[in-house]
């Protein structure tokens, strides 16, 4: 596609406006269709650019689409760590990530249905931007656990490693937006009880 | 409708038998097309019976269904029976129990796809055999950590309900049908990551 071998220099100094311009746009289109539903035509049409014209600033709907999710789980991520900044113990850190998580993602879906979707979307298909949030959540769990050993609060004998995965994987159905749907009912009173149980396996 | 004041009794010796007719007749025809996409309609046809002889026995195509998933379900009891009748110890139970549950669904969903796709409504519009099935579950849970907790194998302190609440939420996401589709890859060392979370939060 000759579309594509613009280099990123050339495109000059209003790229970023416009590919804000055409995020804005997109959210307000996916958010009344459905990302799934939408196409890049659609889309071209509904912001009054060309469809070529679009492809200039990104690669795909989904390129697209990350920006916006990828926005979203910038802002998820400063709720964590807003929620955890001033936990007195790692104990109440693990607390208030499980409720906090659970909490945005039940927000997100009876409020930005649509949105949801997308996050949905990113989190079957693998986007980068979800593997990358679900890193990072990951490692968090495991910097808990090290402050909690660290005070000796947790356990030391089970590999830092299996703890922080297990506990990850305890907590990833309340995360995971293709999962939490189906909790959304019992969500926060399974996010006290599960912290719990969490908490007995890291008693020292 | 005149069908359905036909008591019982007066369906005649033969009741049971074109029942189990019934039954098969859309297992087949549920496991081509789908429980989703087939009506009474189609099985009719497909059985040759008339729709309103079929009304004579079942209520509705979910009253099919239902005898279908519970067939299924006595059998999944009796595999998870099976694997945790010799188990030495409480904990052993736990581990074989989930490792049952998550083998067998991973099963179905691989060798029986429509199967799989029939428990999955069963259990997103809690049909009485799912809801009992889930209550069996808990109940399953509960009866291993009272053996643990009078072996001196788990600690005593959490109150009982709580405990068995809390490790049910921790094996639902691989237990439920409509969860277990989205950790199908990982199921099987999830686990015995999470067996072994909750065997130390039940350390005493």
């Amino acid at each position: 596609m000759t579309i594509q071998t613009n280099e990123t220099p050339a495109r000059g100094p209003s790229e970023h406006n416009i590919r804000d311009q055409v995020v804005e746009a997109a959210t307000a289109h996916f958010g009344h269709f459905g990302y799934e539903k939408t196409t890049v035509s659609d889309l071209a049409k509904a912001i009054g650019f060309s469809k070529a014209y679009i492809y200039k600033f990104f690669d795909s709907k989904q390129a697209i689409g990350e920006v916006i999710c990828a926005n979203r789980l910038a802002q998820l991520a400063e709720i964590v760590d807003q929620a955890i900044a001033d936990a007195p113990t790692a104990s109440e850190k693990l607390r208030r990530l499980f409720r906090a998580l659970t909490e945005a993602g039940s927000d997100l879906f009876f409020h930005d249905r649509m949105l949801y979707d997308i996050a949905a979307v990113a989190s079957r298909d693998n986007w980068p931007s979800a593997a990358a949030h679900q890193q990072r959540l990951r490692q968090l769990i495991q910097l808990i656990i090290q402050e909690g050993r660290q005070a000796g609060e947790f356990e030391r004998k089970t590999p830092l490693d299996e703890t922080a995965n297990a506990i990850y994987l305890v907590m990833r159905p309340y995360i995971c937006p293709l999962q939490l749907q189906y909790s959304l009912d019992t969500a926060s009173s399974a996010a006290v009880l599960l912290s719990s149980l969490i908490l007995r396996s890291l008693s020292p």
